[in-house]
């Protein structure tokens, strides 16, 4: 019998990936190109046309030998309309007809989602969450973005701009967030947010393993380095690392309290530290969730399909 | 055409409230006795067949004009097994099957969720939310319950135990929770919260309308004395309620970041304040809900069944 193939396009601020995947939800072939997102959509939607396009040619298939296309949008994505109806990375787009514009390029039933909601789908079929009956996915990158699988599919809330759970407030009137409040998720949990934090240390202290790992650049920091600093011996880099975790922790038994999902995955470059970041979470989960083991406790654990849970998660919509 | 009735029943820590309610989820007749909550749970299970039927009776009804019995509980109900798995009220409750008791005792179909879920579905089918698509329900009491009307049904979370709003992070690492966390919303929101500071104030400046109010005794306060002490001109007063409504506001606009509903109720006796509390509520909502007004902001009003959306829920489910 002959397989049937689906094509998963992550649209992102700089690249616009796709990717065929099997029935087996096995990625058999990608693609990429930049996004360019000062242009037009409508250029936009026909290089992702061109992506897919280029991405089955590489596995030597076509477009009759797929059965849907589906796109991974940042900002808010009308998913029951298949638009994007928002989304500060372009800043020109405002319900922008993703679906139905890709799906006359394709001739292929066309839908989308939010790229967090595909990346939470993505591990639901093929990555960690695989066999878990739901999930709550946290990608911790410049913001912190969200998805949830309840009862089965991706939970949209009722309407476009749900799931943003880097605007939760964690320390309400805290840290200034990009949303315009103070004290979201957003604010203490991104690895924009810890990096900030290790700057401010390391610019504070240059007798820190923080300030040497920088080479006395803060321009040099990024979110591994405090990981490095705290294995060094570093006192600095420890408390600020602790105190993310910390965050983290807290930001993560909020959701559990929401959603009770069977697993909680943390996705991002972030996530690359492992057990050093999800035992101390699972230690203060298992502590802090409400009714403690009388309710179920979710496993924490870090994503592993990285950047292609977004396709994968796309073409299963 | 004979009407076809259905029982709802509120378990509550002091009574057990039942009441019928027709095909219009209109309430003809209530009973309530005491609950007495020390009783093994299977004489308060039994008790509450005794009300089904004695409100069954004060209608002219029968059992045989029935079709199911719902029941709304405190704490965590597993609606899918229709048990009490746990419950702060009753201390040895663990994993009570209420619906299978309950059901062979009145030889009809039952079912169970939380109390909050059960108030927002008897506002969502009967109340202020009546032909809105989607709900959050926050009840302000002694703690701080939760509900959402999601796609048409209460949103029970993956497993038992969601939706437990009162149990997220607010001001995380802040004032003692009876979760065992510090900072959440409950510890803030609650009406217990509001009298917790009312009272320190109080306390503090004897020459304060809530010291008036309260003639002079702590013991005095409660939910309504700062609301009408700040009426009164009191300074202490208005601090204590404007930091009440900011802190509500910041919880109600994370809540619309999940869930994204078409209309956020509050309910509870601190929810008689109206206007008064919903004005500011709604201005700081369509101010910082996340994307403004790119996304869906919904209206915030106060509930309007009172103490019978529990019951009018449960009929529900």
């Amino acid at each position: 019998m002959q397989d049937k193939y689906r094509i998963g396009i992550d649209l992102g601020g700089t690249y616009i990936k796709a990717g065929v995947v099997n029935s087996e939800n096995k990625l058999v072939s990608t693609y990429k190109c930049p996004t360019l997102v000062s242009r037009p959509w409508q250029e936009v939607v026909n290089d992702m046309a061109g992506a897919a396009k280029a991405a089955l040619e590489s596995a030597g298939l076509s477009l009759s030998d797929c059965v849907s296309v589906g796109i991974g949008s940042p900002g808010i994505v009308d998913a029951r309309k298949g638009t994007v109806v928002f989304s500060s990375n372009f800043h020109n787009w405002i319900d922008v007809p993703v679906c139905e514009t890709l799906s006359k390029l394709l001739d292929l039933p066309a839908k989308a989602s939010n790229d967090a909601n595909c990346a939470a789908l993505g591990e639901f079929v093929a990555g960690t969450a695989k066999g878990y009956d739901s999930v709550v996915l946290l990608t911790l990158g410049t913001g912190v973005g969200g998805g949830v699988i309840y009862e089965g599919k991706i939970f949209e809330g009722s309407a476009p701009g749900g799931a943003e759970f880097g605007h939760i407030s964690l320390h309400a009137g805290g840290k200034p967030c990009g949303c315009g409040r103070k004290g979201c998720i957003e604010s203490y949990c991104s690895a924009t947010a810890l990096v900030r934090d290790a700057k401010e240390a390391m610019l504070a202290h240059n007798d820190s393993k923080l300030y040497e790992l920088c080479r006395g650049n803060a321009d040099n920091m990024n979110g591994k380095i405090p990981f490095i600093a705290m294995r060094m011996g570093d006192k600095y880099a420890k408390e600020i690392v602790d105190n993310y975790i910390l965050d983290l922790s807290e930001a993560i038994v909020s959701l559990i309290n929401i959603f009770r999902p069977e697993i909680v995955l943390i996705s991002g470059g972030i996530s690359g530290e492992g057990t050093a970041l999800t035992d101390p979470i699972n230690t203060f989960v298992k502590k802090y969730a409400y009714a403690g083991d009388k309710a179920r406790i979710p496993t924490v654990s870090c994503a592993k399909l990285g950047n292609s849970a977004g396709i994968v998660g796309a073409a299963n919509l």
